[in-house]
C-alpha cells in the first residue's frame, strides 16, 4: 500500500505524519527533537496508540530521517521503504516564486534559502529538511506546501504596503501571509459544519499557535490576513511582537548601540507573551501566573485578535463564521470566550458551556447570527493531498 | 484688549492664528514660507477678508517672527505688541515627559529637542519655531501645546507594544499618537451634534491630512489611536508609510544596501500616497489622476481607514458616530462615501446629497443607526485655551 510522508521542520527538530494511501489514515506519526544537541530524542506514535520514544545520539537532520525510517520498518508501519512514494515539506514563505506547492529540485531549493529574509525562523530550517530528506531517500519525489501560496488570491490593495512602488516592482516587498494550509483546511470544514457553500461566506480564521495569525476568507479564498511580509506582523505571538512602529526600532538602535539584525532577531525570539509577561512564550504558563504583567501580556494578546477580527468584519462588510484553530485556539476557552463577548455587537451569542467542553463544534447558541467554532487544524492532511496531486499518485 | 497668537511651526515654515480675548476671534491668521530659502513670502489674513502678501528674503526663523510683528502693526491688528499676552505652540510629540500643555522654558525646551526620534518630522521644527519666538518675544510667555497628552488617557493593553518590557520601562517605548488637539476639539463639538452627552458616546475621528490618523473616543477620552510610536505609524498618509511589516525594512537594507536612518527617512517621506502614486503626496492630485497606481494608492488609502474604523468598533464593541477633520476628511466627498458604504453593516445610512455639499454637519440621514458628521477642526482654539488656561489671564 503506498504511503506518504507530511514533515514540518525547525532548526533542529522536525515532525512527521504518515499516510497511507487512497484512505488518508494516519498510520504512524512524531518527531525528531534536538537534533544535532544534547538529549535528542526520537519519537513514534503508532496507529494503535503505542508510543517509542528513543533518547539517542542524533548529529544532523540526516541521522533523523534515517531513524525514521528505521522505526518505520521496525514497528512493521512499512514493509518496505519503496511503499513512500513522496514526502510533502511544509515551507513558510514562497515568496513570489512560487505560486503553488511544488515538486522539488535543487534548482528550486535554492529559491527556498533564498527566501530567508521572508521567514527566517521557518525558511532555513526547512530547506536543511527538505536536502536531508532528499540525500537520504534521492528517489522519493519531495514536495514543498507553502504557506504563502493560498494568499496570493489577496487584491493588491490589502497585499501592498505604502511604500514607493518600485520595492514592489524591483524587490517583490509586499504581504505575503502564513498559515495558508492551515485555512485551506479549516474554512472547507466551517462551511461543511455550517451547511453553506464556502463561496457564500464570510468567515475569519484565527490560528492561534506560537505564530498567530488572523484571516478573512470570502469568496472561498483569502481575503486577507494578519502576517505580513514576514510572518513576524499582525498579532502578538509567543515570541514574536506583531505589529509595531517602525521609529522605535531606529530609537532602541540609537538608545542600545545594536543593529538592525540584532533589533529583528529581539522582535523574533524575546518578544509577544515571553517580552510582556516575561515569564514564558507558552500561553499556558502566562495563563496560569498571578503576575500582572502575564495578565497584561494574555489581555493585549486578546486586543490584538480583536482587533483584526474586528477590521476583516469592516473590509468584508460582515461576517458569517469565526473558527479559532491551532494550539491556543482549540484549548485556551478564555481566549475564545473573551473574543467572543467582544462581538457581542455583530450578533455573536456565545454558548459558554459548549465553549468550555467541545473540542472540535460550535460554541455559540444555534440561533447566534454570527457562528463561532472550534476547529481542530489539519495542515498535514492538505500537505499529503498536495504530494498526491503533484505526484500523480493515483 | 488681550490677544494670543497659536503657531504652528515647519521646517521652513510656520503658521499663525491671532485670537483676541476674551471673545476667541481670529483677527489675524497667515503664514511665513519657505523660511532660509529662495523665494521665501509672508503673508497676513485680516478679519475683514483682505490678505496680504509679501515676497521678501527671510533669512530665519527669527526674522519670520519680526516680520509678523511688523505686519500686525502695520495693519492695525494690535496697537502694541505688548496686547500679545501669550503665544501657543503645537508640538506633535510630548513623550512621557510632558503630561500636559505646559509653559516653556530654557530647560523643558531640551526635553522638546531630545524627543526628535518620536516625531523626526516635527519635533525639531516645532523645537526652533519656539526658540524663534523665545528670542524675539522674551517677555511674553511660550506655551507648547503637545498632541500626544490627549491619549494618555490609554489603557496599556492599547498604549504597550508586545516587545520586551523593559523598553517600556526604561526608553518609554509605547504608542502616543499625535493628533490629540485636533481630536479634543472635534469630539465635543459631535456631541454637541448629536445632542448628547460626550461621555455617553462611542465615536471614531478619522483626522485625514497629510498626517491622518483614526482616533476612538469612549467614556470622553481617548481609548485607542492609529498614530504610534511617532506619527509613521497607523494609516498612510500623504508621504508617510503607515503600518509596515519591520522584516521588509531588513531586506531592503540587505538588498539596497542603506541604513536604518536612511530607511526611516523614506518612510516618512517617500512613501504613503506619493510613494504608490509616484505622482504626488497631495490627494488632490492621486484623485484627478488617471492613472492605475494613483487609483491604487487612493484605494489604499480609504482601505487602511476602513481596517482601524472596523478595529476600534470591534474594541469599543460598537459605534455611535463617525467624524471626518482635517484636509481630506473635510473636503474629499469620494473618501468619505467609501467609507460611510463601508459601513453600511453597521447601520451606517448615507446621506450622499448631504455628503456633497455640506461643510460641517451630519452626512447620513437622520434616522442613521450611525452617525457620520463632517467637522472643520480647529487645533488653534484649543491652543489658545491652554494659552490661556496656563497663563491665567483671564
Amino acid at each position: 500500500m503506498e504511503k506518504v510522508l507530511a514533515i514540518n521542520s525547525g532548526s533542529s527538530s522536525f515532525k512527521y505524519k504518515l499516510f497511507s494511501l487512497p484512505d488518508e489514515k494516519v498510520i504512524a506519526k512524531g518527531m525528531a527533537d534536538r537534533v544535532g544537541l544534547d538529549y535528542a530524542s526520537f519519537e513514534i506514535k503508532l496507529a494503535d496508540g503505542t508510543k517509542h520514544v528513543e533518547k539517542t545520539e542524533i548529529p544532523d537532520q540526516e541521522a533523523a530521517v534515517s531513524l525514521l525510517l528505521k522505526f518505520l520498518k521496525q514497528f512493521n508501519v512499512v514493509e518496505d521503504l519503496n511503499e513512500i512514494v513522496g514526502v510533502g515539506h511544509r515551507v513558510v514563505n514562497g515568496g513570489e516564486f512560487f505560486k503553488d506547492s511544488t515538486i522539488i529540485t535543487k534548482e528550486n531549493l535554492h529559491e527556498i534559502y533564498e527566501l530567508e529574509d521572508y521567514a527566517p525562523l521557518h525558511n532555513p530550517a526547512e530547506g536543511r529538511g527538505i536536502e536531508a530528506f532528499m540525500n537520504v531517500l534521492p528517489n522519493v519525489p519531495q514536495v514543498a506546501v507553502f504557506d504563502t501560496t493560498y494568499h496570493r488570491a489577496l487584491d493588491p490593495v490589502h497585499y501592498l504596503y505604502s511604500l514607493p512602488y518600485e520595492y514592489y516592482e524591483k524587490y517583490g516587498v509586499r504581504k505575503y501571509g502564513a498559515h495558508g494550509t492551515s485555512v485551506r483546511y479549516v474554512a472547507p470544514r466551517a462551511a461543511d459544519m455550517m451547511g453553506k457553500d464556502l463561496k457564500d461566506l464570510k468567515l475569519i480564521v484565527c490560528h492561534l499557535g506560537s505564530g498567530a495569525s488572523i484571516t478573512a476568507v470570502k469568496d472561498a479564498k483569502s481575503y486577507d490576513t494578519s502576517m505580513g511580509f514576514s510572518p513576524l506582523a499582525g498579532i502578538t505571538m509567543a515570541t514574536r511582537s506583531g505589529d509595531i512602529d517602525p521609529s522605535l526600532i531606529q530609537h532602541l538602535m540609537h538608545v542600545e548601540h545594536k543593529s538592525m539584525d540584532e533589533m529583528i532577531y529581539m522582535l523574533n525570539h524575546k518578544s509577544g507573551l515571553l517580552g510582556l509577561s516575561g515569564i514564558s512564550p507558552d500561553m499556558r504558563d502566562v495563563r496560569e501566573s498571578d503576575s500582572d504583567r502575564a495578565k497584561l501580556a494574555r489581555n493585549i494578546f486578546i486586543n490584538r485578535i480583536v482587533r483584526y477580527v474586528g477590521s476583516y468584519i469592516a473590509e468584508m462588510g460582515g461576517v458569517d463564521g469565526i473558527i479559532f484553530t491551532a494550539g491556543i485556539g482549540e484549548h485556551d476557552m478564555g481566549v475564545r470566550e473573551a473574543v467572543m463577548d467582544a462581538f457581542k455587537y455583530m450578533g455573536v451569542d456565545p454558548d459558554y458551556e459548549a465553549n468550555n467542553k467541545i473540542s472540535e463544534g460550535f460554541i455559540t447558541k444555534p440561533d447566534s447570527k454570527v457562528k463561532v467554532m472550534v476547529i481542530p487544524t489539519n495542515e498535514e492532511l492538505m500537505i499529503e493531498r498536495d504530494v498526491v496531486r503533484l505526484t500523480h499518485i493515483n
